[in-house]
């Protein structure tokens, strides 16, 4: 600045500003640095203190057709708030952070991540309620996900959040590597068992390539579980169950399932991602060897589930991608008043489940049926339009086919729209 | 500024003070803009971004006498929490915003409104839940109502927060015009039902004058729905079911009441409202016509209720009236040490609602008693102190007349009392 | 500063600073102060404004021997979310603030907190869910114990947050008074019975000694209470009874209990603990005389319950002490990366609580079996590693020995281990 030249020197004008500067930052109290992510993130100017409010609407439709004629189950139309999310995260001093959702869906309340992370070290080591390593798409936050519903084989094998304690390295750019061990027993039921049972999970990804709009993620994950034990209440059930909703849909019936059977499991799955510019494809494969309680019968069966899908980006934007898993979408023109016409995303997905293994063998114990332990394929396509980065439209229509048992032949097609925000 | 007679140009200290500024932005990070309403407003420089957390606590206690001679129920003498919420509100990107707010009085969660809204046309887009658009009273936030309860006939006729979406149009000083479709299962029941029902509505609202201190209120609303269709759990009712607390209060039990009847209905109300100065005069009138079950009795009888009420502020304050309801008052003198007195208000209501139409001939039907389809007729006066902006202490003393039905002749005399505060 | 010696004057100096100041708060909108407490606290400028989210963490496993051949139970080993809580805080202008948090543990919701509070005056007046004012350790927050559960007593005999107003006198350092009027019926309760029933509180403390690492703590205090009148539902009990968790731990069964006898009762607890440096000594002594209802047994039991505890911190720190409580442990050197060990604490109690006054003649009314109405000690040995002022991990080794009723004998020993985190 040429300032000096009107009567107050450079350094003159270099010290008063500095003065101003320190006398505001002081007196106003202001030790606060702002990032805007949807909602703001506060830090301290030292950046040991961090807070963030979190939160998420999902707003849904379904329509289905529910094979009445096969099935007996009505068509479906009906809406529902999918997900309804507060939360918290932050920084309390340098390197031990947390994160706390809660999902007040249904007017119930449901704990989500409860989390106490420590970053000072090269692996974080997390304790609390949160996911356990399998499976990229049940890694990735649903604000993210490709389609409405995870594939069917994510429920069906139990993959959700248990209470645990893991450790996990992700500060290469092209590999990741977590593990850790879990009750088996999920929140709600936190009370519910004298012994809650363990989990142990692991997970390994590799990205040879790992740049802007080019990405190969190759995984590959395992879990093993043990049932919990003797209920308080005389009453729970404690065996593991396996089941998927028709169509792919949340408020579709379940027309493929299992009776509660399972004393201890097995998982192993592999995970494959292209990314290649604004396409995609994503691909996953699975299997769930399960030990059926010595009450029921002496068999082992084994179930599968995997899915294959294709996307695009009609605007350019690409999926991004960071240790391990997909995230947020930039979208290169938003919506607003004066603006773009957000991101448009096409994409279609098969997604097959098969939970028929040894039907026929479980039944025979003569304790439970299996009456339901088919196979579930579904198609699905989808649109997506996102209107800025946390603001986006989902209309998927999708049918399954189911094979075997009670419900074979059965044709369920639904469609379903979604309203999402996240901040 | 004089600055410069000092030794420095103006130019100079423009050029400074900008500096200054610019420097302070880009080193403190802090993007940020605040206002307080009751809890901090934040947001981005730019606009674009906006956050605030929201809540209220109202602590009630209640003391009743329900002439137990006749209606059977013991007199009460109770306290609650009869809201105690938390919520967020904000914009994610310009035009983009949301709003998600849970009630969790009783130890339980409800979902209150929990929407995303568009704002870049010249109307609304509002998907999620929230009001339909029905009544000033229901429309207006329970922050601001005159008296502790809202008039009988809106819990009633059934009043309340659905999920759908919605159009609506507030850009004019003088008129607002809002219609929406929704689902007619409440979010607590969202997996409930095969089929949610369908319900419309739509509100017209006239300011023909809109001072300060001086406005004149009219508005008509209508309503149409069908009940949910068959139950997933097939215990659940579906059928609409209409009554109300005695004496306006909230821990009073029911004197007036339907069967579950209803399979549609049909709403219309009518809205009046002069304010002048600190005086203030509301009413409302309304209809509902029940298509009864034809299971039941082939009949469809006509409900209605009003309310008229009047209010003043002793201190000088007024309602202040925005989009067609009123909002929060202004306290001239707010209570703090050293401070005034706050504002105090007095006001009166009566308020009626007939649900005895077609009683014997639902009754006659066989398949439901109609014994409780009576009338109520409530006189309310009221006191209320607003120690701020966000803080008031309110005391109601309401009596009931019951005539019809079964509990004919009762008079049911109460007192409520309750400190609400909100942020 | 020298800025004078060259070419602007002091005074000039001053004046270009506080004009460049003023402008910047008022063009800039940031009418904001911070302060770092886990999560920030946001204030306005002029302090008449405040707000903070709030929150805690508690990651808890417990395995626990309970004596199977005795008591029946099986063996624990089970994790839970032991407090898992979001809340605000804040004042709305000058003299009136709030408090509203809920516990989200189990997924349920439990309100917790939730009270306005007016301090302009020489004593603060509180209205809402808050605790009533009786004992040190049921006052102070969970977050500051010295061990991972409260004594024993303090469950038995009912200690918990009511609905009510108090008084509460705290600005003599050596000194504090509160009293208050509740409701009997908790929260959860709150519309389940005609009356609620009356609880009276109070409790008075001195410090004559409260320094810096010196205080000495006396405390007394009353509470009156009554039981609920008739529930609404015909079914929910309404009488008090009297219970606590083996081995002082949460997923402990109760291995002493009494049944639904209390119509009223009386209870005073003494209260002392004194800080020495980083070494503490505390503890307390309470009756509780119940009235058993007189269609149970003519009687009236007088049970009681006392502990005494000894903490040191072997790396320094202190316990700090302020209105009559323990507050937040200052940690010397935080944990992170290149910072130091945190804060040690050793510790250990005897922990006494007998439910056997009267158990015959409870049970000679043929009414009730008063079959677990024993007498438990218990030992406890405690570690806890403070990382930083806001987060622990807590290692706790018990174990209670049951005299008298059923489980007579029985040696309940176990594990607790915590993590935790507030902000």
């Amino acid at each position: 600045p040429a300032v000096q030249a009107q009567g107050l020197t450079e350094a003159q004008y270099q010290r008063l500003k500095s003065e101003v500067k320190k006398e505001l930052a002081e007196e106003g109290g202001t030790d606060l640095k702002v990032k805007w992510k949807g909602a703001p993130e506060l830090s301290s100017s030292d950046g040991k203190f961090k807070f963030k409010v979190r939160g998420r609407l999902n707003v849904d439709y379904n329509g289905i057709d529910q094979d009445e004629a096969i099935t007996g189950d009505p068509d479906v139309s009906a809406v529902e708030l999918r997900r309804a999310r507060i939360g918290v995260e932050g920084v309390v001093f340098s390197d031990v952070g947390y994160k706390f959702e809660i999902d007040f869906a249904g007017d119930g309340a449901s704990v989500k991540d409860a989390y106490i992370e420590y970053s000072g070290l090269p692996f974080d080591i997390t304790v609390g309620n949160f996911k356990p390593y399998n499976s990229l798409e049940e890694m990735m936050s649903a604000n993210y996900l490709t389609f409405m519903e995870r594939a069917a084989f994510i429920e069906a094998f139990g993959l959700d959040r248990l209470i645990g304690a893991g450790l996990s390295y992700d500060q290469n750019k092209h590999w990741t590597l977590s593990a850790g061990v879990f009750a088996t027993t999920p929140e709600s039921d936190q009370v519910t068992f004298y012994e809650d049972g363990t989990t142990f999970s692991s997970r390994l990804t590799v990205a040879p390539i790992n740049e802007e709009r080019r990405v190969v993620h190759l995984g590959a994950s395992v879990r093993q579980r043990d049932a919990a034990g003797e209920p308080r209440d005389g009453v729970t059930e404690n065996l593991f169950r396996y089941r998927a909703r028709g169509a792919d849909l949340h408020l579709a019936d379940r027309f493929i399932e299992t009776p509660y059977i399972g004393e201890s499991d097995t998982f192993w799955g592999l995970e494959g991602a292209v990314v290649w510019g604004s396409f995609s494809i994503q691909g996953e494969y699975s299997q769930n060897k399960v030990d059926v309680a010595s009450s029921i019968a002496n068999v082992s069966p084994t179930y599968d589930g995997w899915y294959i899908d294709a996307s695009y980006f009609l605007t350019g934007e690409t999926r991004p991608y960071k240790d391990g898993v997909f995230g947020r979408v930039k979208v290169n023109n938003p919506v607003f008043d004066g603006g773009g016409w957000g991101a448009w995303q096409i994409a279609g997905r098969y997604d097959v489940l098969d939970l028929s293994d040894q039907a026929a063998a479980i039944a025979a114990g003569g304790v439970v049926s299996c009456a339901a332990c088919g196979e579930q394929k579904t198609w699905l396509v989808g649109v997506n339009w996102y209107l800025n980065d946390y603001t986006r439209l989902m209309l998927n229509v999708n049918q399954s086919e189911i094979a075997g048992g009670i419900n074979d032949g059965a044709e369920v097609t639904g469609v379903g729209m979604r309203a999402q925000i996240d901040w």
